[in-house]
């Protein structure tokens, strides 16, 4: 009985920054599951040739190899059916749409908060790899495309019916973490993982939901490392 | 037995453009539940005094009387648990957000799309007060706020999600439309009834599932009398 996920990794080996990995392991979390991981490097494809895939997540599970973080959360939901993670029928299709909310909207504009800072949390031989493929999806020299200010605004209106949610309950699923709250909340720990910024005083019930969910599961999130714990 | 819906109409009788009448319309029709519509203009409040409550819509359920759109949806789904609209937990709470999505995000869009188009499509008696709470919403007068190439450019952004969405399945819920399809197709039926602003090019696949939405339940919202039809 073995269960393994490569996970992104940065200049640290212990620094584990990626948002869809994140996902990952809180869905783990959420189902009670143990799991070993293996750190992973953008440009170590040959380590995933195996999965022939050439991202983080994957995941082994006993003899399943699943990549992709949506398709592993749909997976353990299938596998291990306690405790749903996406649910099925429109809960499941709700789920899909706040994923590519959080992915095309949400993503995007934390990806401006923190660019910079991504960078210098890289591993330094990864760095080439992350400026040049970032640097195409964005059109832009990183140094421009990092702009907190503009990124906080931006997160202002966008994440208004995030808080309007957070008004009606303690997580986005309820009264207790799930799919959407796993979500959105790896792409909040890829911000908290490699920078000191801050969402900005709009955000703050946001913020207070992103502090909640670093104690849930046993606070496995909260027990990370991030840059404030290294030299 | 009798059902009653309080829902807007516009300068003619017939028209009936309400995004929030229409999310219950589309409920109604899902669940298979006949109903009248007792047609209200925004100045007549005295008409909803019996509901304790100064907008539409309010359906009567024999001797329930519920207000809210949303408040709708759910008492329906209390009351009439088969085809369920917005669901319960996980399912429910993603409804929520989708609500919210819709009516902080893309509304606001949309109203920029057909702003002048809806004061036109108003009751002459109503327009006063149309202008007055609209404009102090808004923070500018109404033909500042009708941009309709700025409200597209907005759209295509807003919506990417959603057409991610529509690439998965052919409706928001999945094979069959239900809450999330009724929410998000209220706002672009109060386009449709009142103006002939299209979406824009980018938004082409959200187009031709609202088309698909016109059809559905025995084409209840394609049948609706909209500006097209008035002289």
């Amino acid at each position: 009985m073995t269960r393994t996920l490569y996970d992104l990794c940065g200049r640290d080996e212990r620094l584990r920054f990626s948002p869809y990995c994140w996902r990952v392991r809180m869905a783990l979390a959420h189902k009670g599951l143990d799991f070993d991981t293996v750190a992973w490097r953008f440009e170590d494809k040959q380590a995933l040739a195996f999965a022939d895939y050439d991202k983080v997540p994957v995941l082994c599970d006993n003899d399943q190899v699943i990549t992709d973080s949506f398709d592993i959360l749909r997976y353990l939901d299938n596998a291990y059916p306690n405790a749903p993670v996406l649910g099925e029928g429109m809960s499941f299709q709700r789920a899909l749409f706040f994923k590519y909310f959080v992915e095309r909207s949400v993503t995007p504009a934390l990806f401006r908060l923190v660019a910079m800072d991504l960078l210098a949390a890289i591993h330094p031989d990864d760095r080439a790899y992350f400026r040049k493929t970032r640097e195409a999806r964005f059109g832009a020299r990183l140094e421009e495309v990092h702009a907190p200010d503009e990124a906080r605004r931006q997160l202002a209106t966008l994440l208004a019916p995030v808080r309007d949610l957070l008004e009606a309950s303690p997580f986005l699923d309820g009264d207790a973490p799930a799919g959407a709250d796993y979500l959105l909340f790896g792409s909040l720990m890829w911000v908290h993982t490699v920078s000191l910024e801050t969402l900005g005083e709009a955000n703050a019930s946001v913020e207070a939901w992103f502090q909640r969910m670093l104690t849930v599961h046993g606070g496995v999130a909260g027990q990370a490392i991030t840059i404030r714990d290294l030299a």
